[in-house]
């Protein structure tokens, strides 16, 4: 056996007692395979990428079929993943990703006693295509058994002169009472139902009508429900309003609106909630047309503010 | 505009001087938010699957339009994928991932002088239905134009003992002289073309033939090779032959090996390459139906077989 181990040995060299167990050089050496023509910020994102990516894989002992485990999902997510459901939103928002890069994008500390309106989540149910409606309009096209109607108005405004902002464009959109988006319920609802754009009067004064929102659960079947499953969470979202608003000369804001009596306002499957999104819906006397008002103003930041100057990142 | 700030205000508050730009509890808030009925290694893979994605989305501060771009990449992975491709494996070896895994769940380092040999990441080629063939005979069922017979044969045997291991079971895959395996080539090659398990004999040996290998290209279209592009490396594999070795006393060995001229050794595409598994073809004399020959052994260790104490990892 002298020779068979020898032949076999000249190829092989045991590490040095000082070495570990695994290779030092592996992750700088997949970075480092990165040629010459990237741009700047690729070679960024992918360097730290692979890095994390290298280090949640050490940090847990990652087995093969945990591994293959992970590339079955990703797989299984694109393969579900259609014109009217995108799954890799669906996971990245329930792991926070999303509400984090909205995050860091928007959180705009303002150097008074007043901030913008804080941004959440644009989410997978925006339409490019919601219609003009005029102030005063309902966006109810398809009243929905259970229905609660309520008028919603308020005023948008400037955060440094607290100025009125005519011509902001106020987009908004909501589930039905059902829980579901137009697109995801063509049997009940016509397209763009619940959908509408307003355009701030003169006074920054945006009206409408819509339905107090209701609290629905995420598709209770695919990858991204497997995945809660895996963390014992529930698939619920608080019920909520979306809106965006968007001036040429401020920043937009696009964000989301909770009624206070929400129970799942701090569990929210998306992590999309916070405080100055948290409003309250009062009874309404005197409009035949609504048993609900909803007061909500809004505050946008000219597109050159630059708030407190932000601290270094976590 | 007194009443109309101060009613937005009231929902708000500006974070003290003393905070950082983001919020410092989000991470764990996401983590936390698992419930109790979570089993103890998903609960572990979740907290640092998120905490590393967070860590790496803070530190590059990752765009809209970037996280955007990754939900665009991941359901385009899953849609590409099929029964003959693994889009999602793919892009994992391409960012060193399988290698990275194997080497965690394979690296042993023994207390003496000879070492087992090293595994390598099996890829998506491995089929469980490459035929048993008898000791001497060929995998090359439908001969292909340039291929370079090789007669190849060893020895299998035990770390410990040196002993050979009859009856060990030598499972071999190979791409064709095209670069293509038989399932990716219908119009040219035969299912398990290239493919076969030898019964090692009594002395614990192998011998059959192949091929020489080719090296080939991942496929060029698609996500992995989009993001090949944008890293600025080459789509190219190394040649190889795969190998699985096993026998139920002992830890099995899935590897490849690569001709030491092969000009993508050190830039392996999906970082495979280990020094001992790269060998020599050498001119084979009197063997018509040969004109290489390569010998290859292999070293098995015991199943109970620890080796030295692993090192805390990185």
């Amino acid at each position: 056996m002298v020779k068979h181990r020898a032949t076999v040995a000249a190829g092989t060299t045991s590490p040095p007692e000082t070495e570990g167990r695994l290779d030092p050089n592996f992750t700088r050496r997949v970075i480092e395979t990165m040629g010459p023509n990237v741009a700047p910020r690729n070679r960024q994102l992918m360097a730290s990428l692979i890095h994390h990516l290298h280090a949640f894989t050490r940090d847990v002992e990652l087995t093969n079929d945990e591994w293959m485990a992970g590339v079955r999902f990703i797989n299984a997510v694109g393969r579900i993943s259609s014109g009217t459901r995108n799954e890799a939103q669906r996971v990245s928002d329930v792991l926070g990703l999303e509400s984090l890069v909205d995050e860091i994008a928007h959180k705009v500390v303002a150097e008074g006693n007043v901030d913008p309106t804080s941004s959440s989540i644009l989410g997978p149910f925006w339409s490019p295509n919601a219609p003009f409606r005029r102030n005063g309009d309902s966006i109810i096209q398809d009243p929905a058994p259970g229905g609660r109607v309520c008028k919603m108005h308020g005023t948008i405004s400037d955060l440094i002169t607290g100025r009125p902002i005519p011509g902001a464009v106020f987009d908004i959109w909501q589930a039905s009472a059902n829980g579901r988006y137009d697109f995801q319920d063509p049997d009940n609802q016509t397209p763009n139902n619940l959908r509408g754009k307003f355009r701030a009067d003169d006074n920054g004064r945006y009206s409408l009508y819509c339905y107090r929102p209701t609290a629905y659960s995420l598709p209770t079947e695919g990858p991204s429900y497997d995945l809660l499953k895996l963390m014992d969470r529930h698939p619920m979202r608080p019920a909520h309003i979306h809106i965006m608003v968007t001036h040429p000369e401020y920043r937009g804001c696009t964000t989301q609106l909770y009624p206070r009596d929400d129970p799942w306002l701090t569990t929210d499957t998306v992590f999309a909630v916070k405080d100055d999104l948290i409003v309250d819906f009062k009874p309404l006397r005197g409009d035949p047309k609504a048993e609900l008002e909803l007061e909500y103003n809004i505050i946008l930041s000219p597109k050159d503010y630059k708030g407190r100057p932000p601290r270094a990142l976590l």
